[in-house]
């Protein structure tokens, strides 16, 4: 940016004149202002860089914002997108300029220390708040404060990683965006969450608009605008309303589908016309909450299994390549659908007797991989490892029984928010499928457990952490911010809870890959009798 | 302000709701944000007023913005405005609710200890800067601080005798609006003046939006907003901006003219169409600053006097009826109007010699009052109390000299601006004087110096304080803030310092009551001749 010196003839104000500058250059009418904070800083630096230089503008509501002003090109803009998930936070930093990825990291959620879910964080946070029945208008909950701090702290740990990796200051980290669900958003902001948990779940807010970093201590730049999504309702968050503007669907002309498996199955049906949304218990057994083995996504998770169910042999691979753990969601799926493939569970999820099968190579492998405890099966996937006396990756029966509760729950509702708008599963264009979920499960393993329908594997598409790309793409455009508002008033909300169809799609849900095996023709029926 | 409380089939969140609540009642279609800072107190009230309850709402820059939340019917809605001059602070408390005054309080400036004039303070608030050709973006200027240090105890000290007057909480003044020249703008914010006094003169900033009183820890409400008339330049304040708001020219089909006196005396000529302003230095012989015994107009000031030309009895009146201490303004015009109507002065403002008086009544009167040092007369006022060695009144040549000068001036001024635009005096419907030298002076003294045009006396109105009444009148209405905006973006500023014709007018000026009596049939001509 360059304007003209100041001359006797031209006496405007410093600001005023890097204001016409501006305005010349971004030529779309609106207003630029300056906040208080930095008028001194910008208008000694415009001066200093001999009325040249570059202005830093933040595009916020109907205005830009200049919030600091440098005397030389920066190498890179750098802005941090961020999901805030109940467990685990990921972080990416983008260059503004050209939108390329610079850097990414993640950790856990340091608030687990409080409690490891929605629900005991609110009781934390209000803990001390329910012995009075009308706090006062300026009361501080100690206990919110302290997961405040717990989540600033993470993130100002998450900003540094980023800013070190990607060779910037912290405080050239200039905008921050914010994915999460609506109780985190609560946390983040230091906003009591006590109704959300409470019928009528009321959350607070649901938007917060102007915020700044520097108000919440946030160690990136201080004036840097810090934008929320905007969330829906107590179960319906910013990061479900981040994932649907990731996956596009809210402009497409075609019918698409979002799923979305973190604590719960979130699930998106809609267009550019209308959205459905609906949420459900569909997700602790995938995710690892669950299972016994189960766990995250992480180096030692097993992601891939296989079992030949002609020649018994079985292969998995873990993440990193090392010594087995446990058993990530995509691991899971693939083991429970090997194992109805081969026969050694029945339809109903059931391992069967080793010692009434018939089968010589099947009853082989039962024996060495079928342990029994107080007279219920359990399956190991590595028995070798016991000879050396290290811990195996297993699973148990009450491990198989909530995964197919959570994959009936997965159908039924998919059934179940389709038929609300007289739509069949062949009407889907596509269906985006998001979370490390998305991005690890074989499709077809979940088709022949009966947890995703029955069709083309091109239909489906994983676009892996769908609440952090959708905080990375309102960075880079300001029009994603609009459409996330767009969005927020065109959802509707089915409540699974009260839904009498859910309830019986999911009791006919419960079975391998369905009590009607119709619906799913690319599994093969299942040959064996049922074990007992 | 009511709202329908949340239940199941209604769970918008809190804030969204009262939002909405607001919205229809405010029903103009401006959005309502609410500042990070109070969303969780205005949300707690919220509940607490069961969805009832009082939200204090600000109209910012195109939406309304919600700044704290009351249980209760508040009994007023205060608000602060303050003419914040170089030397002197005058604030008033307004009740939003019906608009009347409930508390006035005034105070001098408390950053005189760090010089009594513009210059010197920008020279201490810029003193070490000038060290450092450019400093650092936030290098932190001591003597700057100092005086916005200052000047924010100073307007708390005020805020805290309105808010006691008034009867309610410091804490509940929801708005302030401050009218300042551009210097004290700066200063009141903290901003670099340094490029103000030094060529092309260039100031930091004109216009301040969105500033609020807790980031300059004034300590009213931390977010009433700082409302700051905007200024033109640095030699046109938004003190004058404020003035001009004031007297309503800008909305005026007539063209009118305002005329204020302070240090410098800035006069504005226009009407809705235009509008024309300039500034010279006329004023310090009017406002106390120059003559030995000249003082504001406080008590103990003579703020009327008069001879009477033919019994030459002389009486006078201070201000609060005290013993007299000096001169003010008005006190000044009215003595050296009856000085030449007596025939005591010539029409040079020359004190005549009073043993060369053949009249016996005004050589006895002379006699008495005019009193020689070093070969020089000066007048005394009050002789009576020299007996009881007391101090008295007087007025010296010097005074008289400077007198002349300024009213020179001011007529000069006046002249060049109406003549700049092809109009007589004649054709002012309306001269509109503003500051305590409007309200004190007798426009009819001000003629008969040849100070002011000589036109019907019911064209001049005084209106007061007009820098403290354009700040009132933006607290209570909020057009009159883009108001101001035209204004700044009408005015046309006519340079004196360097104009031929102002020059050649004041010479023309420096006679009682010009050099051209003509221009003055309702003053008497000077009947005697010269004094030497």
């Amino acid at each position: 940016m360059e304007a003209k010196p100041p001359g006797l003839q031209d006496n405007t104000a410093d600001l005023d004149r890097l204001q016409q500058a501006l305005a010349s250059l971004l030529a779309d009418g609106c207003t630029i202002s300056i906040p208080y904070a930095c008028m001194m800083r910008v208008a000694r630096g415009f001066r200093a860089a001999d009325y040249g230089g570059f202005a830093l503008v933040i595009h916020g509501e109907n205005e830009w914002k200049i919030i600091d002003f440098l005397l030389e090109e920066p190498k890179m803009i750098a802005a941090m997108a961020l999901d805030l998930g109940t467990t685990h936070l990921e972080a990416t930093l983008l260059n503004l300029q050209n939108g390329e990825k610079v850097a990414r990291a993640d950790m856990k959620n340091s608030q687990i220390i409080y409690g490891t879910d929605i629900l005991s964080r609110i009781h934390h946070a209000t803990g001390e708040r329910r012995q009075q029945k009308k706090p006062g208008a300026d009361f501080q909950d100690p206990g919110l404060m302290e997961l405040q701090n717990a989540i600033i702290c993470s993130i100002n740990t998450l900003a540094e990683k980023l800013a070190e990796n990607a060779g910037v200051a912290k405080n050239e980290v200039y905008a921050i965006s914010v994915s999460g669900n609506t109780t985190m958003a609560h946390l983040f902001l230091g906003l009591d969450p006590y109704h959300i948990c409470r019928e009528p779940y009321i959350p607070l807010f649901n938007r917060a608009a102007g915020v700044e970093a520097g108000q919440l201590k946030i160690t990136i730049h201080p004036l840097a605008p810090v934008f929320i999504m905007p969330s829906i309702g107590s179960y319906f968050g910013g990061d479900l309303v981040s994932g649907i503007l990731a996956s596009g669907m809210a402009e497409s002309d075609q019918t698409r589908m979002l799923i979305d498996v973190g604590t719960n199955a979130e699930v998106v049906l809609g267009n550019s016309e209308w959205m459905i949304a609906c949420a459900g218990a569909a997700g602790p057994a995938l995710e690892g909450g669950v299972a016994r083995m189960g766990m995250r996504a992480e180096p030692g998770a097993i992601e891939y299994i296989a079992i030949d169910p002609t020649s018994y042999e079985l292969v998995f691979r873990t993440i990193a390549n090392v010594k087995p753990k446990g058993l990530c969601g995509s691991g899971l799926i693939d083991l429970v659908a090997a194992l109805y493939l081969a026969n050694i569970i029945d339809i109903r999820g059931k391992f069967r007797d080793p010692g009434k099968e018939k089968n010589p190579d099947r009853a082989e492998f039962m024996k060495k991989h079928l342990m029994q405890k107080d007279a219920v099966f359990y399956f190991v996937v590595n028995p070798e490892v016991l000879e050396e006396s290290a811990e195996a990756v297993i699973l148990e029966q009450i491990d198989l029984d909530a995964m197919i509760r959570s994959k009936a729950a997965m159908y039924a509702i998919l059934r179940t928010l389709t038929n609300q708008v007289g739509l069949g599963f062949a009407d889907l264009e596509e269906i985006t499928v998001a979370g490390a979920f998305g991005c690890h499960i074989n499709p077809q393993c979940a088709i022949t457990l009966g947890m995703l329908p029955d069709l083309p594997l091109s239909v489906y598409k994983p676009i892996g952490n769908s609440s952090l790309l959708g905080a990375e793409q309102v960075l880079l455009d300001k029009n994603s911010r609009l459409e996330c508002e767009k969005i927020v008033s065109r959802i509707t909300y089915l409540e699974l809870n009260v839904n009498q169809e859910f309830m019986i799609r999911f009791s006919g849900a419960r079975f391998i890959p369905h009590t009607d095996p119709s619906l799913f023709p690319s599994v093969p029926p299942f040959t064996e009798s049922p074990s007992n």
